[in-house]
């Protein structure tokens, strides 16, 4: 009995010192902040990607000048002023909660200033056409946010600098998907690697008021809808194989790809991207922009329109579709523009999935669509459980937990034999 | 480029080692036979209770007899044979995980044995219509399956047991509840503190394989069904925190309460239960025996009948319940028999959540039900992670998600305020 909490002591300590309620409703007021900027990226960047399908829509061969013309406008505006912002920012929250990374240069990855800039640019890029997902900027974006919170907090706080940016990231994460599941195990297994009893408690603050802010603005949907799938048999085990097998290969490859692309002595290409960055961009942006000419406009952007397509059935283009979406989310990311890979990720990897289940029984289809989702997310950051738990609620399909699940865990496994793990060599690059 | 997996190394040694290929499918077939061994303890433990009802409803009073003398001869029989499988199972789990303690103890703890025995000892308890739950003990009997793989593996594999340790308790989580996500977070929240690439690929293999056996034997349904909740509004927040510290208050109480009983000093009533365990469970036996006829047979058993009796809105004895229920549950931990409190616990958190319901707006019950249940299990156990998304995969509730995690999260803020956390509490004392 004598290590027994004292309650009374307790309730009294907590009662009479103001400063930790103040310290509590800094991190309350922020976390809302941090729901406030994912919600404010979301809307500018589907209002951006909304002028560029305008443009595409009335002047189709029009994007042969705009895509090129603004990726390098914008790779010259994040170089020029926000080298930080560059890129998906998991790696530069990972490398700024790096223990060896100097906490003075923190503000140089992870700030205010770094949050506004890649909500802009970010959005730019979405004007663009290029291919890319807003769910890896808004981890930067809500890290960026709540990091602030430290310089109101008293000194004898127990919410540092760390716990705080895990927060920020996982509110991102949940915020950005509507998957506060997803966040929670994100924070876990990208970010920190364990749990901290003290810091599990700020993480799920931020959360939940994330969370909460999102779903007020865009009510508590699922991304992709409920995917009804039918009882499950043993007739999806070669199919599913197959799915989790090319997905794994696949996503293998485009992480290593990228790798080598971002990362990668420079030598033929990237000797030219180091010395002509902006140049570099412009023929990024005019490659993708013809594939997006050749594929009919599908692989612009994040890829959602595609998947929902596909879920409905509508999927004629599909394996095309998946190898041409392939190479601009590698060109585009190349470039060096502010955007993220999640969300073209999960377009690439429903592809896969669909173009799988054309050998399959046609019931199949929305299953093996959601196994590709998660395969290839989970092959590509090789964070099996995230991707996992992503695709599970995105499509709500509770029922395929342990499909997902299998299919995600073998993907990450076979990718672990091609290529080190993506966001872990950014962020050590980073370093 | 340099630090790059060899792809073609690495499929030729995956390829050429048979002996890895061994081990892989030695893990393989002992989760399957985990998750077979919780399926025939759930059948067990169904039709044990069958048993008892079958009495109670033909010779009520006589429970005043059997109840009493089934509970002494499982203390007995425990204290006599296999005192290693008293109680819930997962301190046992969690000491035999705890770095001090001495790898040669551990067959005292998890084994196949005690497998076994708390198999035939748990159903037992529930024949005695004791206050009881299978998932706790779940944990044991899975993890002491799970462990005996080590001795077939080949000496240089990277399956240890502390691997195998958690990877069965986890299934033993995913398996008793249906919930897979649920055992991935309690491997890390309750087992590990902390998420190691090479581990997680055995836990999600563990957990996928006794998950499908334990969806094939029952159908992958919910625990209870979906709970339809209406959109949620902020006239949930009053009524949403006060179950959250009711629950917190409550759960912190009843953490302490057991801690004390089961942990402390001799003295009073502790010192009659050393000196005479036997009798001390006959009394146990008989306190529970005239909960249950006061409470006209409610408490009895797990309560989960209780839970969907209050979801359906059938709920006239609910705060009476709730006490009863609480003392019940209290009294047969006490006594020492094999039985986890996680069931008992949701039933008992979900009375909570109804009884607020009574002073809230009607079609908020189910809501404020599945908020008590994750709330009060949340402050026993002190792992609010495991509690919300166990809650949340039983009532298939997605769009609960965040106030679930609220709730969660507020009341075992709360009993940490009173108590400390349990089953770390009870493992120590294994230790």
């Amino acid at each position: 009995m004598n290590a027994e909490p004292d309650f009374l002591a307790n309730l009294r300590t907590e009662l009479s010192s103001w400063r930790l309620w103040v310290d509590r409703a800094i991190v309350l007021g922020y976390a809302l902040l941090a729901g406030l900027f994912v919600v404010a990226f979301t809307l500018a960047a589907n209002w951006a990607f909304g002028l560029f399908e305008a443009l595409y829509s009335r002047h189709a061969w029009a994007v042969l000048v705009w895509t090129p013309v603004l990726t390098a406008g914008i790779v010259w505006a994040t170089r020029r002023w926000f080298p930080g912002s560059a890129g998906s920012g998991i790696p530069q929250v990972k490398a700024a909660l790096h223990s060896e990374f100097p906490a003075g240069r923190r503000g140089s990855l992870v700030s205010l200033r770094l949050t506004l800039a890649k909500m802009a640019l970010g959005a730019a890029s979405f004007a663009a056409g290029l291919s890319v997902g807003r769910e890896g900027p808004s981890v930067q974006v809500a890290a960026g946010v709540m990091q602030h919170a430290r310089r109101w907090l008293s000194p004898g706080s127990s919410v540092d600098m760390r716990a705080l940016l895990v927060a920020g990231g996982a509110a991102g994460i949940a915020a950005a998907f509507n998957a506060p599941l997803a966040g929670v195990v994100f924070a876990i297994e990208e970010l920190t690697g364990r749990l901290e009893a003290r810091a599990s408690g700020v993480i799920l603050t931020a959360i939940v008021l994330a969370g909460l802010v999102a779903v007020s603005a865009f009510g508590n949907l699922s991304y992709f809808g409920v995917i009804r799938v039918p009882r499950l048999g043993w007739d999806l085990v070669g199919p599913g194989l197959t799915v989790a097998l090319g997905a794994g290969v696949a996503g293998g490859l485009f992480s290593r790809l990228m790798i080598a692309s971002l990362t990668g002595s420079p030598q033929r290409l990237n000797t030219l991207r180091a010395r002509w960055p902006v140049r570099f961009a412009a023929v990024g942006g005019l490659v993708v922009a013809v594939l997006g000419l050749v594929s009919g406009g599908v692989t612009f952007g994040a890829g959602s329109e595609a998947v929902k397509q596909m879920l409905a059935g509508h999927d004629e283009l599909t394996p095309l579709f998946t190898l041409l979406k392939f190479i601009a989310t590698w060109i585009t990311a190349w470039c060096g523009v502010p955007g993220g890979i999640f969300a073209p990720s999960l377009s690439i990897g429903a592809g896969i999935g669909e173009t799988v289940a054309r050998f399959a029984t046609p019931d199949m289809g929305p299953a093996l669509i959601a196994m590709g989702m998660a395969g290839f997310l989970a092959a590509v950051t090789q964070a099996p459980l995230t991707a996992f738990i992503i695709v599970m609620e995105m499509v709500d399909g509770h029922s395929m937990v342990l499909s997902l699940m299998a299919c995600a865990m073998l993907a990450s496994l076979v990718s672990r034999m091609i290529s080190r793990p993506l966001y872990e060599a950014l962020a050590h690059h980073l370093v």
